[in-house]
C-alpha cells in the first residue's frame, strides 16, 4: 500500500502515533461538519464504490486467491468474497445511512434552573473511534460510513486476509470525504498488518475514544484484556426462545423455526430452545419435525432424547456455545423462573423470548430476563438495529455501559451539558 | 471485623469470590424492589446514623488517632475526620437521594413497528458497582445510597484510614436493608485492606458490572490500567474561566472570584483564567484584587508578569495542575479560538465557562468546546449534580462513554429492549 511505502523509515510507533494524530484533527472537523456535508460524503462514497467495482472486485480476488493458497477455512473464505451484490449492498448500505437523521446536535433535554441557568444536554459525537474486525471487507464500508454520519474519525484495523479489498474500499470512502472537502483522515486503516499494530491501537488513549471489536471470541477476549480505552463489546449471542405453557402452537411453529434456520449464521439467532413440561406432549413433535426438515440437528437434554430418538446428547458445553450453524440445543425446564435461571446462569445477555398467550408469565419474563433485548411471541431474529428502525447498525452490544443492544449512528455520540447564565454565582 | 474473623481459614481470593457471588444475588433482588422499598430502607439508614452518633465518632476517632500516629498529612486527616455536622449531612444526603425520583423501570422510549411489533426501551440497574475510594468515609453512605436508589448492588472499597469510620456507616445502611428484608449483601465493603484486593476486584469480571475510583491521579491510573472491567472516570477538573473581550465587568468580578475562591477544593473550581488582550487593560487589575484580597496566589504568564508586580510566574506546568488550592494561573489569549486551543490542550474535559455579552462568540465557545460541562456566564462551581437539579452524584465524569458530568442515580443505569409481538416472523 502506497501509505506503507511512505513510512517505511519510520517504526510502526511513530506511524500509529502520526495515524493517531491526524485522526484527532480529522476529528475535531468531523464534529463540526454539516448534516449536508456529510451525507453528500456518503452519496459520493456509494457513488465510488459502484463506479470501481472492477478494481474491487481485482483487490478482492487476490485477497481470495491468497487465502485459498494458505489454505483457510472455506467460512472465512466466504466471509472474504465480494462480489457485484455484495459491492452493491455495500454502496446502498451507504445511501441508507446518508438518509439517517443526523444525531449530532440532537437535544436530549432542557430545563431552567430556580437561579435562571439553562441546561441544556445536546449529543455530541464521541471523537476516535477504532474499530478491530476479522475478515469481512463490507465492515470498512459499513463502519466508516457509520461512524462519518456519527461525526467521529475513525481508525479501521481489518484483517489481512481482507488487506487488498478493504484498501480499495477505503479508496473509494476516501474519494467521497476528499469530495466535499472533509479530512481523508476522517476514516484511516492502521498502516501494518503487524499484530503488533493492535496492540499499540489498544493503548493509543491518547487518540482514541472508544474500541468496537468486531469478531470472534479470541479476539474480544484478547481486546478487553490488553484495551487501557473504553470498549464496546459484541459478544456472543446465544439466544433463547422459551416455549412456555400457554404457548400457541401455531405461532410457536412459525416463530421457532424462523429464529433457528432463518439465517443460522447471525448473532440473533436462536441458539437453544428451551421447552415448559406442560407442553411437552403436545408442541415438541411438531416442531421438531419443522426443525428437522428445514435441515437442523437437535441436540437434547436426557428427557428430549428419550422423547425422540432423532434428537442426540447435549452436553454441558452445548448450553453455552453459540453454533452459528443448523444445530439447536432443547431442554425441558419447569416454568418460568426455572427458563430464566437457565438463561441468567448459560446465556450471552443478547436476546430472548417466550412464547406465550398468558400476560402474567410474559411480563415475568420480561422482567426478570437480564438481556440487552427480552421479546414476547417473536423471532429472536428481530434482534437487528434496521428491524428495530433505527437505521443500519455497527453490532448488538452486550455490555450494558454505554450502548445496549443495537448501536447504530445515535450510540455511537455521548453528549455535553451547555448552561447559558447571566452572571450567576454559586453560593 | 467480624467478617474478617469468619473468613480466616479463606484465601483473599476467595473471600473475594464469594463476596462477588452474595453481591451478584443481592443485586437481582434489589433490580425487582420497589421503589418505596428502597426509599424505606434509605430513611431507615439515615435514622441509623443519627442513632449510631456516638458509635461513628468514636469508630471514626480511632481512625483519626491512628492516622495522626502515622503522621498523615493534614488534609489527609481532614478529608477523614467526621463529626456530629458531617453525619447529620450523610443521614440528610441518604433521605435526599429518597426524595430522589426513582430511574428504574423508567420508559426512556416506545414504538410500533409497521409489522406491529411493539418496541420499549426501559431503565433498569447497571447490576453490582465496585467503588474504589480513597480517605472519605461519608462516601461509603453516599455511594451506598446511590447504588440502591439505583437498583444496584455495591462493593466498596475505601482507604484503610477509614476502615473503621466506614465499617461504622456500612452497619448503619445494612441496618436500613435489614428493616425492609433487602439482602445486607446489597452494600458490601471487601473483606480486607491488603492492597492485592483492588487488584482481585478489578479482574471480578464475571462479577462487578463497572468500577467507580474516587480519588486522586495515580488511583485512577492504576484502576484503568488494570480493570477488566469497565471504568467510569472522574479525573481531574482542570476547569477554565476565559473572559472576552465583551465581558461585561461587574458579572466578570463575581463570576471569576466566586469559581476559583467559593470552594477551593472542589473539582468544578476554576484552576486556570484566560484573559482576552482585548480586555487587558481594563479587567485584569480589578480580578488580580479581588482574587488577591480574597486570598488568592497568582501565578501569570510573561505579559501578565510584567503588568502586575504580585504575580508570580507560571510554569508549563502550571497550565496543566488542578491546584484544588487558593492559587490561579493566568494567561493572556488573542480570541475565542485560543482560549479554546488552549484548553483543548492543557484541559481535562471538565468544565469550562467563558464571560461575554457577545452571542456569537458564546455560541463557537458552547460549540468548540469539547468539555462534560460548558458554560456562559456563570460560575465553574455550578459544576454539580444538585446545583443541575439531578439530585445527588457520585462524581463528574470527564469520560465520553456512558455518562458525561455529573453522575447520579440515572446516570446508574443502563437499558434493556422490550418487544412485543403476537407471532412476527422476520422474512
Amino acid at each position: 500500500m502506497a501509505i506503507a511505502a511512505s513510512h517505511e523509515t519510520l517504526t510502526l510507533d511513530d506511524q500509529m502515533r502520526a495515524l493517531g494524530s491526524r485522526a484527532r484533527a480529522a476529528a475535531a472537523v468531523l464534529a463540526k461538519a454539516s448534516t449536508a456535508q456529510k451525507n453528500d460524503a456518503l452519496l459520493a462514497a456509494a457513488a465510488s464504490l459502484r463506479a470501481q467495482l472492477p478494481a474491487l472486485l481485482e483487490a478482492n480476488h487476490q485477497d481470495v486467491a491468497d487465502a485459498r493458497a494458505k489454505a483457510l477455512d472455506a467460512a472465512l473464505i466466504d466471509r472474504l468474497t465480494i462480489d457485484e451484490k455484495r459491492v452493491a449492498a455495500m454502496a446502498k448500505g451507504l445511501e441508507e445511512i446518508a438518509a439517517l437523521a443526523d444525531p449530532v446536535g440532537r437535544l436530549d433535554a432542557d430545563w431552567t434552573r430556580p437561579n435562571g441557568l439553562i441546561i441544556q444536554r445536546v449529543r455530541v459525537p464521541l471523537g476516535v473511534i477504532g474499530i478491530i474486525y476479522e475478515s469481512r471487507p463490507n465492515v470498512t464500508a459499513d463502519a466508516g460510513g457509520l461512524c462519518l454520519k456519527s461525526g467521529n474519525a475513525v481508525i479501521l484495523r481489518g484483517g489481512s486476509e481482507s488487506a487488498r479489498s478493504s484498501a480499495a474500499i477505503l479508496a473509494c470512502l476516501s474519494e467521497g470525504l476528499e469530495s466535499v472537502g472533509l479530512p481523508t483522515a476522517a476514516i484511516q486503516s492502521v498502516p501494518s498488518q503487524d499484530r503488533a499494530a493492535v496492540g499499540i491501537m489498544l493503548r493509543m488513549d491518547d487518540a482514541i475514544d472508544v474500541i468496537i471489536p468486531r469478531g470472534g471470541k479470541s479476539l474480544i477476549e484478547r481486546v478487553s484484556t490488553e484495551s487501557r480505552i473504553p470498549v464496546l463489546k459484541h459478544l456472543d449471542g446465544i439466544c433463547h426462545t422459551y416455549i412456555h405453557a400457554a404457548a400457541n402452537l401455531a405461532k410457536t411453529r412459525a416463530v421457532v423455526v424462523n429464529a433457528k434456520m432463518r439465517r443460522t449464521g447471525v448473532c440473533g439467532a436462536t441458539e437453544t430452545l428451551l421447552i415448559d413440561r406442560a407442553v411437552l406432549a403436545t408442541h415438541l413433535k411438531p416442531l421438531l419435525d419443522d426443525l428437522i426438515t428445514a435441515g437442523c440437528a437437535i441436540r437434547g437434554d436426557a428427557e428430549i432424547q428419550s422423547l425422540d430418538s432423532r434428537v442426540t446428547a447435549a452436553t454441558e458445553q452445548d448450553w453455552s456455545t453459540e453454533y452459528l450453524a443448523p444445530i439447536l440445543s432443547v431442554r425441558v425446564v419447569d416454568g418460568v423462573e426455572a427458563a430464566i435461571t437457565h438463561i441468567g446462569y448459560y446465556g450471552s445477555h443478547h436476546t430472548e423470548a417466550i412464547i406465550t398467550e398468558d400476560v402474567a408469565a410474559a411480563e415475568a419474563f420480561l422482567a426478570g430476563i437480564d438481556s440487552a433485548i427480552v421479546m414476547v411471541n417473536a423471532s429472536t431474529q428481530f434482534a437487528d438495529g434496521g428491524e428495530f428502525g433505527m437505521g443500519a447498525e455497527i453490532g448488538i452490544s452486550t455490555g450494558k455501559l454505554h450502548a445496549r443492544g443495537p448501536v447504530g449512528v445515535a450510540e455511537l455520540t455521548s453528549y455535553k451539558y451547555l448552561v447559558r447564565g447571566n452572571g450567576q454565582v454559586r453560593p
